[in-house]
């Protein structure tokens, strides 16, 4: 953040139809970005979902993102847009005060003289840039990361702090790489045999698109052959696994500590949400939502909402219903007997097996 | 671990009533803590739990941490106290062997010069303390971590090998975080529009009271607007994901691989098992716990234990079980069916529907 | 990989029967190894499923690993085996391409003095090998990588990038540990008291055996009392987590994002599927398998498969029957009562309660 935008810039600078409340001031300098319940008179607000509307008479923001609709219930000034959501998260880029790299090579930092940087990348403390590695215009590699020989980061793309990128791996441009993550590492192979197990080495690579996002401890493993692929502007969050040769469609979104096995395939656009649970070798349709904890065992072959589990309750009452989950066949079969013989004593009323 | 306790100096930090055995030495100098079962004649063990009882007769501990009431049992020396197994705990202190870090910044680390390392911190070999971040009197950087800009160390606080703070983070004092730690990355926030995502920059940061321990790997994401805060005194295991503007009270304590969705709100003095997941926007009362692997979707309103899932068994026991809780539905409804059918049979019972 | 093995080199060092298709040349170098479907006339491939025969008529593979019995359907040249997967492990080693780490010490690794290095272990730019740690003959120790006060690691074991080793840790020979792995951070242990929570401090340590894989950010805490132990050849993959005084049996393999919880004890030659969790205290017997994303919550005795959870189906179908399991044990108690009913109803049919 280093600028001074007034209303009247921030309107422009979003696209959006500034309506000034009374006495209110286009000049007005807005310091940052704030809920509708804890917005002060310098900083703007937004409302982007019906449950928050409750919020809006008695806000204190100096200007709210509004629908054209819910202009006119804004009692401040309104800053009118198409989605307001959108432009909350447009809005967010100009107030975001995450440091800036410089570009440079810090004099800690440790690059191969094989490795290609570009002038305008960024090397921070204690980096490692390994042989033959190729780091973009405007890449910023984090302190104390590490990227791998002949591992390539495309232009403007961060790799914050503590990130592992090991060998033969390609990450794209404009891309977010969370500390902790680690691509590339083996993928989970061996061949069992005389009550040992023998190493499959992991001879592919990883291949991850453009405009990715990849959060914090989570983990892409390098192909067995061949490599692991994530598609263009896949969001992935924290402690997620993604095994080897797993493909990831363009645009889809994996929430924290979800694990996709060995080969499967998410489509496009697909959600997943937390700690869900992929086997391997299956292929899930795009536009696909899975809800949280779900173990999805076979194929999707059609968009739409999938779930497993059971509802949870005080620990008494989950435990009667879980005695009965195992007698669960026992009941069913019980439940035919009954009919069978309710068909037989009741012959007369028509009814049939 | 840099003394020489005897016996009875032992007794006198812990608070401990010493009933020496017959022929037994109050010099004696313990050379550790041990369990009943495996304590030899120069370790001291303990008796905190009737499970451990029957080893107590045949123990060779030199002595052993017990109730009053369990004294007269002690085949050997007895350390009498209210509640042992706080006295074990509070004797772990005492033969800790975890080096202790020497105060100064090692050649190797890179501290800014705008930062501010008090003469009493130890920053490691390869740390990086970005520019005006704070390391508090005795607080220690391990090797290789990273504390980032403008963040906060407090006094006394550990922060072990490779863990990472991002900036703007507040860490309070007498905390330990483990190593591979992420506190302050990124929340897991985007605008979905024309098939894509738009980043929303997460401007809020970490707040983290004082004797928070945070486990190896865990993750603390930073807040969107306004900040993630962890209470004092609260404890988090290993592999925990805490995700953008989640609020956890005082004194709870989370169990690994826990994750708990964005905005969510722990009360105090909650104890979360292993593997739940708690989704966004609920919050859960002081006091609550969950057991393992449950899957909270909804607000807890009253303190108590809550579960969800199903008993494990064989598989093939399960198996059966499954196949029957997708006919779940059509088993309640001909059992329905059945009902009123046996209530037209069997009108002259009485029975009704 | 270095070599320019000829077909007739690699049957030989794979102790495979070469069967020239027509017109084959023994003296081919194959480039590398593929799959049925996607290796070209360069690289060798393997059937080591009956799941892929069906691709092995048009496969433009240069070689194909197979059994004898598969040889004569085999359209080109057959490296002829008894166990065509292991082989197949066996020639990854050969076509690998992971960096080779060159022996020495970094000039920016930080080595303590009191540490002992054998000069032909690799210790790469910027990590740390603190005082009384050992590192073997040909052990690689990562860029970054930190090895606590008085911890070993064994001849030829690899610790890949940023991985941590907490102090008095034992890692066997043979090993690879992927980055982000910590092995050694504290057990998860505090007594209860005043409604605060008093450190139980972790005195024990790891003790990993030969041949031993830990996968990326997977974490093995340190014993509270006694060490961790990790038996020979045991494969764990990544983000699991090994609580304070678990114990792993030899050759057992761990899928990944599973949990092992305190002291419970797993067997020899089990194998453990994605995000399994395993309560405190519990033994498996060896050779048990547990599927993907089930709880074990008490000991397994004997052998076999074990499961828990339920089948997934879409949101809507799911949900009627998760409704149902909140109402299983009302649904037992009418059956029971219709069951009697009927006994009543019936009396002339003979059937009886």
């Amino acid at each position: 953040m280093n600028h001074n935008l007034t209303l009247a810039q921030l309107a422009d600078r979003l696209g959006a139809d500034l309506r000034l409340a009374p006495g209110a001031d286009a000049e007005l300098v807005p310091t940052g970005l704030n809920t509708l319940q804890d917005a002060g008179p310098t900083e703007v607000s937004f409302l982007a979902s019906a449950n928050y509307r409750r919020f809006l008479a008695n806000t204190a923001a100096g200007a709210v993102l509004v629908t054209d609709a819910e202009a006119d219930a804004c009692p401040v000034s309104a800053l009118v847009v198409a989605n307001p959501y959108h432009a909350f998260a447009l809005a967010t880029a100009l107030y975001d005060r995450t440091p800036i790299a410089s570009p440079g090579v810090h004099a800690s930092a440790t690059v191969h003289p094989d490795a290609v940087v570009h002038p305008q990348a960024s090397i921070a403390a204690g980096a490692v840039v390994e042989a033959h590695a190729q780091v973009g215009a405007g890449a910023v590699v984090g302190p104390n990361t590490v990227v791998g020989e002949g591992s390539t980061v495309g232009a403007r793309t961060r790799l914050y702090a503590n990130v592992t990128i090991y060998h033969g791996c390609a990450i794209g441009s404009d891309c977010i790489v969370h500390s902790h993550a680690v691509i590339g590492a083996d993928g989970f192979g061996f061949a069992p045999g005389g009550g040992q197990w023998t190493k499959i080495h992991q001879l592919g690579g990883v291949e991850i698109g453009d405009q990715v996002e990849v959060g914090a401890c989570t983990c892409i493993d390098r192909g067995a052959l061949g490599n692991t692929v994530i598609g263009r502007g896949v969001k992935i969050d924290n402690q997620v696994q993604i095994a080897h040769n797993v493909q990831i469609g363009d645009y889809s979104a994996i929430a924290a500590c979800s694990a996709v096995a060995g080969s499967a395939t998410i489509g496009k656009h697909c959600t997943i949400a937390g700690g869900v649970g992929v086997v391997g070798h299956v292929s899930v349709a795009d536009k696909t939502h899975v809800t949280a904890m779900t173990l999805v065992t076979k194929s999707i072959d059609k968009a739409g909402s999938y779930s497993s589990g059971t509802p949870f309750s005080d620990s008494r009452s989950w435990r009667r219903s879980a005695v009965r989950f195992a007698q669960l066949d026992e009941m069913a079969r019980r439940l035919r007997d009954l009919e069978k013989q309710l068909a037989g004593t009741a012959v007369g009323s028509g009814e049939s097996d």
